[in-house]
Formats: C-alpha cells, sequence, structure tokens
C-alpha cells in the first residue's frame, strides 16, 4: 500500500520455548537497545535442537515480511563451542544466529547473499553478563538491536565465503537434489498430521498420483474435497506435494514421518511418462 | 484516557499452533501490507477444527479492543471448498475470516451486524502463490492488511444476508436457547480445569445450588472461598454459572466436560421456586 | 542507542496459557485505555499456580528491559480472597499483580522499592463485568494500562510496608540463604531438563566438581564441551551452578528436580578448600 516501513521489524524463531526466562530476556534487551522495533515472534516452539526445522520454518517465512526486516533465529546446539556466530544478508531480508547450518538453506536460494561473522565484541552484551551458554541473549539479541540501529553488516566482523550446512543426521533436511524431481522424501510434518514432501510441482498434476509404503493416493484440488477419513495427495500452498487426511492424520495413520521416501506416479501404477 | 487509537490493531486467532509456518506467513503479509498496524495474537492453541471453541474464545475477547479493531480468525476445516471467505462488521468491531460458523454467535448478538463475501481477487495475495489449501495466507490475512488500510467493507465482495451456523455436532455450541434459562450444558473446560455452563446468572443466587450428575454445588463467592479439593459453583467472571475445584481440576475429578448438562435448582434439592 | 523510549511498555506473565479467552481480554483492556503501549508476552506457561515460578522468570526476566516498563504478573491462586492487588517500583521498573509471594524476590532485591495497595475503585474495570473471579482482567490489566498512562502509583492506595513472602511449600524457591554458599538446591528444570540450582558461583571454579544425590560432576566451559550424553556442571548464563547433559535430559536421566541437594565440592571427593 505503498506506505513506508518507519519501524524496523525483528522476528525471533527459536527452541526456548515460554516456559523460561530466555525469551523475555531477549525481547527485554533488543527493545531496551532500539526500543522502536516492532518485535514479532515466529515461533519458539522449534523442537529442541532441530536446527533444520528451524530452517524449514525461517525459510518458508521470512521473505513475507517487509523487505529489511531482521529475522534473529537461535537453535542452537552448540553454544559456546567454536561454531561461528553470525550475521547476513539474503533476499532483501537480514539474518542474525549461529552458524550450524540454521542459514544454509537462506543461502541457497540467495548465491548472492552475504554473511558476516560476529567478532567485534564492542556489539556484544556488557559484562558482567556474558557467558558462553547463552549467546542468544549476550550476542544474537544485541546484534539484531544494533542491525535495527542501522548498523551496517560488515561491521561486526569478517566476511564469511561458506556458511555450514545441516549435517546428514538432520533428517529434516531440504534434500534440494529431491526437488524438481520425481522422487523425493517427507520433510515435514504438520500440526495437522499433514506429510509435506520435498517434491515441487505445478497445478497440473493430471494423470499423477503419489506413492507412500507402496500404497497410491489420488491428486485433489482442496482439502475437503477428499471423503473424511481417506487419505490424497494435493499440491500444497507453497507448491509442495502433500500427502493428508481430511480431518485426520496421515502421519499417524499411514505410520509415515520426515524421511519416509515418496514419488510422483502415473495415476494407476507405473511411473509418470516422461514428457 | 482520551487519547487517539493511530494504529489499527489487528488480532489472530487460529488453530495452527506455533510450530509451523502458517502464522508466520500470515503475520509477514499484514505488516508489509500494513505496516502501521498492532499485531496482538489472542490465540493459535485453539483445538484443531475446533470451530465452537474458536466463537467462543472470540466472542468473549473482541469486545475488549478499541472499537475499530480487526479480528483475524482462521479455523477452517473446509478451506478451499464452496464455503465462503468473508468481512463483517458488528458492534464496532471488523472481522475476517471463514463462513462456517465461526462468526454466528457475533452476528447473535448484534442482528444490524453486516456481512460480505470476499469474491474481488483484487484483495487477495498475489499469484503465483494463491492457493485453495491456505486462505488464512492468501486471502484472510490481506483482507485484514486491506482493512486495516480503510478499504470499506462493500468493496470485497456481495453482501451476505445470512451467515452458517455452527452445526450440531460441534457440542461446544453456545446454545442460546439455554443462556437465562434453569437447565443447560458445559460449554467450555479452561485450563485449570473448571466447567463453564450456558447458563447465566446474575451475582444474586442465594437459596440455589448446582447439580451436576446428580451431585449438588453450593455456590461461593470466589474460588479461594471453598476448601480445597471440594467442587463448588461460582458466577464466574463472564456472568456464567462454573463448577470448580479450588486447586483442584473438575472436570478430571467429577468426570464432566463439554456438554455435560448441568442445572441451577434449589439449594437442598428440588427445583428452584418461581419468583 | 541513546533512543528515548517513547512508547511504555508492558510485559504479561501468567498461568493463564493461551486456551483460554483470558490473555485476550487482559490485551484488550490494555490497548484499549492505553493504546500507546507495546504489549510484550513474557510467558502465559508459568504452570498453573505455581507463584514461585513466576517469580522466578520475572525476576531474571524484568531487568533487561527498559528503565519505567511495567511488569504484569498475575498466577493468583486465591483471587478474591484477602490477598492485596498491589503496583509497586523496584529498580526502577514497575510491577503490577497479587501480593501473594510473586514479588517477594524482587523486593529483596531492592530494599529501597515502594508498594501500594490497589484500592482505589476508580481504577478499575468499569461495572457491570466487575468479578472476584478475575482480577487480571478488571484489577490488574487496568492499573497496567493507567500506570502506563501516568498515574502515580501512591494514588492506587495505602502504601504497603510488608509483601507476603513464598511459602515453605513453594519449593520452587530461590531460598536466598543458600545464594553464595556451597550448599543449595535445584531451584528450576529448564526446558531442556537443565538442573539448574540456587548456588552462586564466578567464572574460577577450578578445583571444584559439583556432587548430586552422591555423584560429582566437573566443571566444563559451555555445553558442548561435554561428551555427548555424559552429565557435567557449568557457570550458567545467570551465574548460577547448572548440571546438564549435552544433548540429554539431566532431569530426567538424573531423576533430579527442584528442591534436589546440590552441592560445590573439592574436584575428587571432600569439601572445597576454604580459600
Amino acid at each position: 500500500m505503498g506506505k513506508l516501513v518507519t519501524r524496523p521489524i525483528v522476528t525471533l524463531t527459536t527452541d526456548f520455548g515460554l516456559r523460561d526466562p530466555s525469551v523475555g530476556s531477549m525481547k527485554g534487551i533488543i527493545v531496551s537497545m532500539a526500543p522502536d522495533v516492532t518485535l514479532v515472534d515466529l515461533t519458539h516452539d522449534i523442537p529442541r535442537h532441530a536446527v533444520a526445522a528451524a530452517s524449514y520454518v525461517l525459510t518458508r517465512t521470512a521473505h513475507y515480511f517487509p523487505p529489511g526486516s531482521i529475522h534473529l533465529a537461535v537453535v542452537d546446539p552448540g553454544v559456546g563451542s567454536s561454531r561461528r556466530p553470525l550475521v547476513g544478508s539474503a533476499g532483501g531480508h537480514r539474518y542474525v544466529g549461529p552458524d550450524n547450518g540454521l542459514f544454509a538453506e537462506i543461502l541457497n536460494r540467495d548465491p548472492s547473499s552475504e554473511w558476516f561473522e560476529i567478532t567485534n565484541p564492542r556489539y556484544w552484551l556488557k559484562p558482567p553478563l556474558h557467558s558462553p551458554t547463552f549467546q542468544g541473549r549476550d550476542v544474537f539479541a544485541p546484534a539484531a538491536a544494533w542491525l535495527a540501529g542501522g548498523v551496517a553488516l560488515q561491521t561486526f566482523g569478517p566476511r564469511l565465503m561458506q556458511l555450514a550446512t545441516l549435517g546428514p543426521e538432520t533428517s529434516h533436511s531440504e534434500q534440494p537434489g529431491a526437488v524438481g524431481s520425481r522422487q523425493g522424501s517427507i520433510i515435514w510434518v504438520d500440526r495437522f498430521g499433514n506429510l509435506i514432501s520435498g517434491i515441487e510441482a505445478g497445478n497440473d498434476v493430471r494423470g499423477l498420483a503419489v506413492s507412500i509404503s507402496g500404497r497410491e493416493f489420488r491428486f485433489v484440488g482442496h482439502y475437503a474435497e477428499a471423503p473424511t477419513g481417506e487419505p490424497a495427495a494435493i499440491v500444497n500452498s507453497d507448491a509442495l506435494v502433500e500427502v493428508f487426511i481430511n480431518r485426520g492424520d496421515a502421519a499417524a495413520m499411514l505410520g509415515a514421518g520426515v524421511g519416509t521416501p515418496i514419488a510422483l506416479v502415473r495415476a494407476g501404477g507405473g511411473a509418470p511418462h516422461d514428457g
């Protein structure tokens, strides 16, 4: 609507939950240092240490925010170790968090993105509280506030030419090789038990079906089009192939989850035709 | 305090939870399109597809916000089907969401309210992302932002003279016929296990008691007035008759829940006197 | 960064959860009465009636916010009874909530703090809704809004020279006598199962170890320094001694919880040397 974004936005994505003082401390530091900021909780319910899950949520959410928004993400099993704290810029957005794979997919999607290690202690929280166990509070929250205040990325430290990637053990992985192909696996199970695959598809899936665990499911146009309780497939709102059960839980009923193989096949059996 | 509300408020009520990217996407779209908006989470913890639960929360919360606030509610098992997306105005507030019964009670409480179907694609999210599986992102979030930006209700599409009602299967139903009477049922179980009925009562409940499952409970003035562990009744903060256990869980201990019949009776047995 | 905080901040800490209309009602009242306020959720996930848990979170979070912030905390098993509603000022921050021990530790940390009972009905929510069962909505939310609007503390009612303390049954207690000593107990179990004790320690813990249930754990500098699955100790981000398991759940694995005794000992057995 053409209005200027005057208040910088800082979104928060963590696995801290909301029972502990962690998230509140980070929010307090940010609004103390940058009072004009608008804080937006993306989620604090990332499963513990699930870096790939945080990457999934962040990659599919951040770009909806206004250009220049700052996305602070802290899922950080290696806090205090040699893994690097970083700030970066990709696709017109700014990111803050640990270099542990969390930002690998963001980088994949914008190879011209720029990333910098946070080494300059001037931008850390002031002692005496600085601690190697809570960089969310002591390094990342202050960095987000400094970014909101106009500090340039390169001021924080040296440029990083490579980022850590998600290890093979992070089975939530995006498996970018599989995207666009006809073979893939489940990369996410949402709150409703819907099985979301890494297979991208256009809206024309005529003649195709989805195969999981030897069973085949036809495509429908929207959830309510499938009979209640019967599994079916859909091209979902991120253009990914998804298997669901109308008003049911596909993950539970099909015994499938992250990593379960899935394929696009020609409806009625066999592989899809080539053309 | 006489100050002008300068930033429009958009409240959010969904069953999306916070593990998935859904809520973050909606927030991003709203603040991108209407940067001056103040977002307020009412809840994202509505039980899956529980339209009546969303109606209960919305009906008891929205009116506390400033007049003109926009209440976006998406609990939408029929997303993508023929159920209509709508915007409306009732009691000085504005509403956005699916026409599936979610707003039936809001309409009941303000028969002069006005509702419009969202048919004009100009107000949808721009392609290529538009999808029939996530109208929260593609239709409702943009509509809330357009409303915040000053677009008039009738601009979205044709006026609806009737809204969908909550079906009988939605046992959370308000049962408006029972309100004010002496017979009713439990319509809500809160986080503490308190049993909230649809029976409205004034503060004068002298000589009355509450009957559930053949047991009778006396009224007290506040929770701590009842002995610990013993069920009692109260006229709660919404003027509804409620059965609770001081520091206990009435739903679990009495084996009662939504739909359980409840009655106001004369204390000591029998029906209440007529006058 | 030297900017003036122009919008007053109100933080919220409750045990109401987000399934019920309670939190939304409070937010609505605050933004209706004080539209310029910035609301920040600290947590609504305090375990039911766990006053000491709310005190723990509040004490460790509030001071990160800008001076003058208003912290509204409602964990209130005695709502409507004779326990007093209060407003107060401590350490440059303002507090609103019930006098049930929630603010005892805040007072401990700032003996010059000032507290006032809310007795003036002019500052309560207007009838007809006023109810003894939900003072969060009817007394505390309005009081926070009035404070944000500039009303002075002493306007609400008489000064209180003493506050209620946390009873012995609240085993989450801070046990201030133990802080600084070599003997203490677990005062908090965080979301990751980390066991946080009330024993304060500097960064120099050379030659020391931690003893729980007859087992002894060595100190490391950060979580990832401990081998996966093996318990170890750390001086945490609040300078408290903490026992954790790298990528594991110490509370579950050690069978320890709030109240479990813990001691600083000389590494290799025996008590620490005196100097």
